[in-house]
């Protein structure tokens, strides 16, 4: 399957998240470890897609996330650094995910200066973190759950 | 916002809807009416995008869905004839959203040639639409509600 840059974008626009998880570690200096991630998840009958996609990066891996749902992820420092952001600040996401994906960045190059290595930048970094809202993705991705909880 | 066609393929792929709605209704010669539907839906703050495929696709309205998601939809019968379902023959979709819009099309081709009039024709109408599993849909997009139901 080959796959255009522009479709790339609109199926990352719909289906991809940028996440940064700030987990509790005793074997880091500042006890905390950032872990950055970018990942789109579909029903494992599109797992073509998801190997498409990681040719098309020529990174990342394709995993069971849960149940019957695969996740193409991409977690390697250098990875995120010099595939995934230089493709996404060429071809700019058209939703408000570019919002979050320019707060990714932006952890990421605080990252390259080592900075989630001083608890000030770890503060920093927590800040910018809880500005992405995942949230809202919930709401947009579960409009069924949404709709019956009100 | 200008939109590529790839970057709307990418985005139908993940999240786009063809449906058929098959309604009881007294007015009609077999009391049932097709309503066939091509639906994307997204929270308020990407309206904007909503917008952009009305104007790419020079058809179909922006309404609110329900709450602060809001629904690009297109049922004019012209409209899906002649604008989207060129557009997806040109275009092809990448994931197995395919196979219901080939589903969605047969539908409409049907319905060109006045089957839906008939018992007949509203009887093959409804065996293609069951297996329009958009069941499949909802487990890709509410990927928190699958896991936490588990």
């Amino acid at each position: 399957m080959q796959l255009d840059s522009q479709w790339v974008v609109g199926f990352v626009d719909g289906e991809g998240c940028f996440h940064v998880g700030i987990n509790a570690n005793a074997t880091m200096i500042q006890k905390r470890q950032v872990l950055p991630e970018f990942v789109v998840v579909q029903h494992i009958r599109d797992i073509n897609v998801l190997y498409a996609l990681k040719d098309y990066f020529q990174c990342g891996v394709v995993r069971v996330n849960h149940g019957d749902r695969m996740a193409y992820r991409v977690r390697g420092f250098d990875h995120l650094r010099h595939k995934i952001i230089p493709f996404f600040e060429k071809h700019q996401l058209k939703t408000k995910k570019r919002v979050d994906f320019e707060r990714f960045r932006d952890i990421i190059l605080l990252m390259e200066r080592k900075m989630h290595l001083t608890s000030e930048g770890i503060l920093k970094i927590q800040k910018i973190a809880n500005q992405m809202n995942t949230k809202a993705y919930k709401i947009v991705d579960e409009p069924k759950i949404e709709s019956s909880s009100y």
